[in-house]
């Protein structure tokens, strides 16, 4: 990719330190992303780089979409305001920040339009027109399209802006155990999408009720915890229950020639999973990618000589095809004008995880040294047979990087049944801490107001065996909130976000 | 795909009498798309049989844009209003038609943001940011998305949407030689991808200079002809020359360090492909696809007695597993509540090209019938080697679609030289009428206010050789405008469009 303008200068700043501006600076030099213009802040440039990895995870989790009955369609950007106010009928005190559209080329609208900030309310009417009996049951809609949300808060690319892209699927089912097992294999999706491509744990849980999607019955959600202690909201699936179902008329003739009301789901996953990825994984060098999402899995630099430059990128040549057939992703840098030091560091700051050199050396043992981007491990690999190793050294790196983030994860769940023991733990170690809790958002409140912590997650009551990914969080013992003096009606996992 | 809600009924009218409805009809039908709110005229849904032909469509031409040389990448939706104006240092009265945003939740916007159109304006500025050098060009940039733009005519699903979705192209050259090969290769990717995907010969031509792309050099396009005369602009790839150079500075540094202005393109292709695909091919009894987009290539439908159910429905199982594992999407429609007519019919107007019966004797004799969806030819099929067959098959199929739409293409290039043959001729025959032309607007005009008509190409005066794909125009002979007594400077195809 050729847009690799600046990026003279690595990465200044320090991950552990000065996090914010050393994410920034990652994004920026890596070629992920560009800030907005100065009249739209709040938006960002997805550069191909960035964009890349964002393909990448579309293509996969949309291929899983498709392998268990899900369907893409395309609704329109716009809806009008009457259908979300309709949602009112579901959602009490529904006060959207949305973009809002008011003139057509010289014309006032005589209806505003909201720029979507999610579709449910243009979708459902549609769902319902399509629904007619058992028999389109269940019906599995998805579209991936960018959405608008107008907040005011400060931007992060990929944590936060006001444009930003996603999936949305959207689905009707006969009856709450069908809609229940949706939610939860969307759920369990996602999980799957982030160990395996991201190299990311996820703890899997409920939202608490005063932080459930408007008008759902249960909102799921993954999350990941970010290396700097803050947990990162990766995923959501909703079972709605039938209240869309019933302010939208989704009905559907039974078996019985009776008239039944649908359950509906619908869950989504962002660009934001791009925003953990790189948080989660990269160092002060820049960039790191686990192989399955890396556009380049694998660059070769050659080091020669004025005397034995052509040998020695014909041996390289060799290697790439070889590795290409093999369905690698291999990139040669073959560039005249680059010294193998200033190539060596502008692949790490690009986040390649593994570098092939190529030198005299490797020429006459017939090798290759392979060396892994997270912790620089240098190891001799055959030529023959180099398909193979390269292949053994990406499962190894993606090993590595899932255990230093699940190592991360199992060290920072702590427990606490007091106010100032939840406070004095996050604000040390930063992490989850797990406390009971009544359940009352007020409780949450006495945290919240003191050190920007909140409720991100109490365990989800319903069996989930057949749904084995993530990490279950676990129930803590104690009968007593430990907040308030009433009983605790479940566990809080109180955390600092993004 | 569940979603066939609305079917019951078959195509009533007639694509040759009542060419509007029908095509609204097949549309709906189809289950491809559906009419937005009634408040919101303009707009479509596109169900997931539609969107499916989007993606299959999208999946190809990216593909054949990454293998040359393009990388995607994202813009933002919104584009300052000064941004906008910008463009009028380039085009004197832009004027846009667009969707403006003025309000972000409660808050009026300082400046009013359009809801993009197309995205020069906000791609160049960062173009002119990432390109400093000769080694950064070409830079080629793509992005999918959707645009909106406020026409106030009729809809017509694919055709005339308020938002539609497309790919655009946005690339930046050292050279007017490099800009015009990348233009026209473009150009040859969408003529191509018709004839190859669409099974539609296209004409390659440029539009006259008052119909060019605001700020073009050079518009070039290719246009389809309906059945029904009237020509369709299929795809059009823009030479800008230096204007957007000098208007957003994109400019570099060349290898004897001087500085020089890029020369840029941008080309774009539309969901109006699956407009003219619909038109060109289907008929009264419903869509008819050509193979390489069809969701379903072949389907399957078992004829049974109550004796026989099984062993028939074993056999059409092991057909459709041979072919699967071919790498043919096949269906096997083995609904017990539907009767063999009634799966005919449903699958004829969903297109399936491809129709393999399988009753008693097709068993006994251990073979198929074969149903070619575009005109019923019926052939005997071993069951032995079937997929060779149907691949075999599915090409002929390819091929009577094309043949069908070349013939409609070649017999309906017809010449005039005078405004009464024009009128005539396209009165008589529709299709396209060569005419020698002086370039003028007001010889259009001419045309115009008596038929619609319009000069939808002109022949491109750059040498195409190396890019053979679709018929490049020819010139008449005539040294006098068939419209006025001034010289021709160029041969005019007049049409009328949609």
């Amino acid at each position: 990719m050729s847009d690799d303008g600046g990026q003279e200068l690595g990465v200044t700043k320090s991950k552990e330190y000065e996090t914010g501006e050393w994410y920034a600076e990652v994004v920026q030099k890596a070629g992920l992303a560009s800030y907005g213009p100065d009249r739209m802040g709040g938006f960002i440039i997805t550069r191909p780089r960035g964009y890349a990895l964002w393909e990448a995870l579309k293509s996969e989790l949309d291929e899983r979409f498709k392998t268990t009955g899900v369907d893409n369609a395309y609704f329109p950007l716009f809806i009008p305001e009457s259908f979300l106010e309709r949602e009112k009928d579901v959602v009490e005190g529904f006060n959207p920040e949305v973009a809002w559209v008011t003139h057509g080329g010289e014309e006032e609208l005589e209806e505003r339009l909201a720029v979507r900030p999610t579709s449910e309310s243009i979708i459902a009417p549609y769902i319902a027109q399509w629904v007619r009996s058992y028999r389109d049951l269940p019906m599995r809609l998805n579209q991936w399209c960018s959405v608008v949300r107008w907040e005011a808060t400060e931007t992060k690319p990929f944590f936060r802006t006001k444009e930003f892209l996603w999936q949305e699927g959207h689905t009707a089912h006969a009856d709450d155990a069908s809609a229940w097992a949706e939610t939860l294999m969307r759920l369990d999706q996602y999980a799957n999408l982030y160990e395996e491509m991201l190299a990311m744990p996820a703890l899997r849980g409920a939202k608490p009720e005063h932080d459930k999607f408007p008008g759902a019955d249960t909102t799921t959600t993954i999350e990941t915890l970010m290396p700097d202690g803050k947990s990162v909201q990766a995923a959501t699936s909703h079972h709605l229950g039938t209240s869309f179902g019933e302010a939208f008329e989704i009905t559907y003739t039974d078996e019985n020639e009776g008239e039944s009301v649908c359950h509906t789901t619908s869950w989504g996953l962002s660009w934001r999973a791009l925003g953990a990825l790189i948080m989660t994984h990269s160092d002060d060098q820049g960039l790191v990618l686990p192989p399955a999402v890396a556009p380049e899995q694998v660059v070769i630099v050659p080091i020669w000589h004025a005397d034995d430059r052509e040998e020695i990128l014909s041996y390289a040549d060799d290697l790439a095809e070889g590795l290409r057939n093999a369905g690698v992703r291999v990139e040669l840098d073959d560039r005249d004008e680059r010294n193998p030091g200033f190539k060596f560091n502008e692949w790490e700051l690009k986040g390649v995880p593994l570098r092939l050199e190529v030198g005299p050396n490797e020429l006459e043992s017939e090798t290759a040294t392979a060396v892994h981007r997270p912790d620089g491990e240098s190891v001799s690999i055959d030529a023959e047979g180099i398909a193979t190793s390269v292949e053994n050294h990406l499962d190894q790196i993606h090993e590595k990087l899932y255990d230093a983030a699940s190592t991360n994860l199992t060290e920072n769940v702590r427990e606490a049944d007091s106010r100032g023991e939840i406070l004095g733990t996050i604000g040390q170690h930063g992490g989850y801490v797990a406390a009971p809790w009544c359940g009352d958002e007020a409780c949450e409140t006495k945290i919240k107001d003191e050190i920007a912590a909140e409720v991100v997650a109490v365990p989800l009551d319903t069996p989930v065996d057949e749904y084995a990914s993530g990490r279950a969080i676990h129930e803590v013992t104690g009968d007593i909130c430990a907040l308030c003096d009433d009983a605790a009606e479940t566990t809080a996992y109180f955390a600092r976000t993004y």
